[in-house]
């Protein structure tokens, strides 16, 4: 690790005091994400208000020194894991709502709010936000934005850059932009706003967010049904989505996945293909709304199908889908979870693909996610400790992302591309569009400042 | 107008054949738009092909000649209308539907597809492009592309920006950028797609869209609430957006645009403000989303209210809407009509500022528009041979915008800056913003070379 200058960690203490913390527990602290990258900073700096924010960054850029904002640190690419000799700018302390304007649908966060608090606070108004990761209590708005976090409920909703209006953030000198606004339509010059969403704290630190928010559906029923095989599921998919009633949530499991679950002792039938749908409305309307959506999972190598119209029953249904996490845990210890997106009419291609190199890399992989946008988690399972099988999987990761490019799709859905899928972009994109990416970096940051080395190959 | 280099001219030629237009019918074709603003190009290069285009931004970028990409001409900002001694560079001949993806949801088209000839071909298949705006029979997907077109669908499925899902482009050095794809999830660096959208052909050419889809519903239901005064009818449209029923159509009309109504002899009664809806969704499932919106509209200050559950009725109820265009002729036959977009809360405010601007520069002003997304027309009417009224019509302008500002809104929400917004454009942004969109522009066009003086004020 480089030591920063004397000078520059002198100046930094005159700013912010006893929000500069360097003590073993607090670079531990800021030190990794949920992909097992661990990186301590030099410095790390908790600022408390956008004047902190600019300042910092400001210092950043006459001394370049590299800066790495973080939220919760629950992002699972590296993406918020400190490069050596920088400062972590923990956004952490900026976690007021400043505004919830039910009128105009919208609420106004500082990045540091936890997903799950602003839910939380949304709901005596009847809203909420509709990004929805795993991880929604414990990450932080801020993250989901920089990352473009998703969730199930983007099938209806979209994720995170559908879901915000307008930012206010700092760029690479300090610069304060501000962008969109309290408002759901807008052709007033270059799109900022959802440029930013999604660029993983390279261009510039969020600061404040405008948030689109969604009314609460009155009532909710949940769908399961089993498949003969992927191909059914996904045509079964296709025909969801082909009429008008859009389901909240519409997951795929995989055979391996039910194979899995049976043999934890989940009662699944012997099925090639499970879909898990909710489907939302009020009270009147559910019924039909319901009727529909169940019509459209009637088909060819349709084998079985349970509606739960109860919180009690649903919760039966999606007992399995909540399973599978855990039944992972039985086959490995260790798992690459990439999120990859194809168009929906290739799953079954990519299903049969992922199984062509399970079988050749001798490593069990298990496919489920959210069918209604086509993506979908390819998790490769292995044991760290056994060399061999750690080889294979870090071998079959390259191909899987080969897969899913030939199939039409791209490398992250919901996950982002930080450290870990960060060199498979030339295979994404050709040379002039990761060219014209690095040339939008440098008129953000052109000194190159914020989370060098993320997102983007080296040049 | 300046002469270009024979050289130049020739090398063009050379690559465009027949293609390249300089007779006076074909310069003067491309020279307006439905601003009022003309002005010749030097040159009319129409392009069928990818490869073609690339070929003339490559020349135009080495002999550092303006390129004014256009579409039908449509457009109301003078974005398209060229610069002086520059090429058009017309899309209208790469018109062809490529792939329509019912499985995915989504087509592929060359951006000369009209609007209109794209929702035919797609009805067979049971879906639709959302983005509607009036000129949908003549106006192109490029330049709905371009511009970040709506219309009054926008409430419940978004504008232009909303439905595209990736873009092939051909940037300011020619070279081709390739970015998202037939998949509606995508955390894959970033995201050029909505960039692109909006930004009047500053940035890049597009040259392919695979744009988004929805089904069409299959019934459809009108609904015309009149109110005691705007603020009535904005409570209204809060309510009616705080429920997860989302109209397809939410359109305002003011005091005044009745006034007009009643004196063209229309059958419209003694109220403040009108709100019309269309409720859809399948035959089932009509009747409860109509009832769920009917309720929202209740409420203190509603006069009356009908209801349309068919289609000859449904046009009955939007005759005084259809009527409101031709009956704004006749009060004069100048129109500055803007299209503001302000917090759906500050639409009673916008309505009372505008009537307090009407009666200081004695003009009549009609607001009117897509009160879902608060984004509404503003119609200054005056007589252009009327020098008095003219200078009048011209100073209003500007104090609309910054009653628009002061509201906390914003200056287009589905027409574009072009060239009559541009001046105002410092006014929204502050000068970092501003800056940044710059530098931007710089990245994708180096020599500046692509629409220059559109969008962006004079650095």
């Amino acid at each position: 690790m480089s030591e920063l200058p004397a000078d520059f960690v002198q100046q930094l203490h005159t700013l912010l005091g006893a929000d500069l913390h360097r003590d073993s527990a607090s670079l531990q602290a800021q030190a990794g994400d949920n992909s097992w990258r661990e990186q301590r900073p030099a410095l790390v700096a908790c600022p408390r208000n956008l004047e902190q924010v600019q300042a910092v960054v400001r210092l950043c850029h006459a001394w370049r020194v590299p800066l790495v904002a973080r939220g919760a640190g629950t992002g699972t690419t590296g993406a918020a894991v400190p490069t050596p000799g920088s400062v972590a700018l923990v956004m952490t302390r900026m976690d007021r709502i400043l505004a919830i304007n039910p009128a105009d649908r919208c609420a106004v966060v500082q990045p540091g709010v936890l997903n799950g608090s602003l839910q939380q606070a949304l709901r005596p108004h009847g809203l909420f936000w509709a990004p929805d990761p795993s991880s929604f209590e414990s990450c932080s708005i801020g993250g989901n934005l920089a990352t473009n976090a998703g969730g199930p409920r983007a099938v209806r909703y979209g994720t995170s850059r559908d879901n915000v209006l307008g930012l206010k953030a700092v760029d690479g000198r300090g610069e304060l932009i501000v962008c969109g606004g309290p408002w759901t339509k807008d052709a007033t010059g270059y799109d900022l706003t959802h440029l930013l969403v999604g660029s993983e704290g390279t261009l510039a630190v969020i600061v404040e967010a405008t948030l689109k928010l969604h009314p609460l559906p009155a009532a909710r029923a949940g769908l399961r049904a089993f498949y003969r095989d992927a191909e059914a599921a996904a045509a079964a998919v296709a025909r969801i989505m082909a009429q008008p009633v859009v389901p909240t949530v519409c997951e795929f499991l995989d055979a391996r996945s039910l194979q899995l679950l049976r043999g934890n002792g989940a009662t699944v039938p012997e099925a090639g293909a499970m879909l898990l749908l909710d489907v939302e409305g009020d009270e009147d309307s559910l019924p039909t709304l319901l009727g529909t959506v169940g019509s459209a999972c009637e088909g060819e190598g349709l084998l079985e199908m349970d509606v739960a119209t109860d919180g009690v029953a649903r919760e039966r249904l999606w007992a399995a889908r909540r399973a599978l996490s855990p039944a992972l845990k039985t086959i490995a210890p260790g798992k690459i979870n990439e999120d990859v997106v194809v168009p929906v009419s290739q799953m079954p291609a990519l299903v049969a693909g992922v199984q062509a190199l399970s079988a050749r890399f001798a490593l069990p992989i298990v496919t489920f996610g959210h069918a209604g946008n086509g993506n979908l988690h390819v998790n490769i399972l292995y044991h760290p400790d056994d060399a061999g099988q750690n080889t294979r999987a870090q071998a079959a990761l390259p191909e899987v992302f080969a897969l899913v490019l030939a199939l039409g799709g791209t490398l992250s859905g919901e996950h982002g591309i930080g450290l870990a899928k960060r060199d498979f972009m030339p295979a994404a994109f050709n040379p002039a569009t990761l060219a014209l990416m690095r040339a939008i970096k440098h008129a953000f940051d052109p000194a190159g400042i914020l989370n060098p080395g993320k997102l983007l190959p080296p040049g």
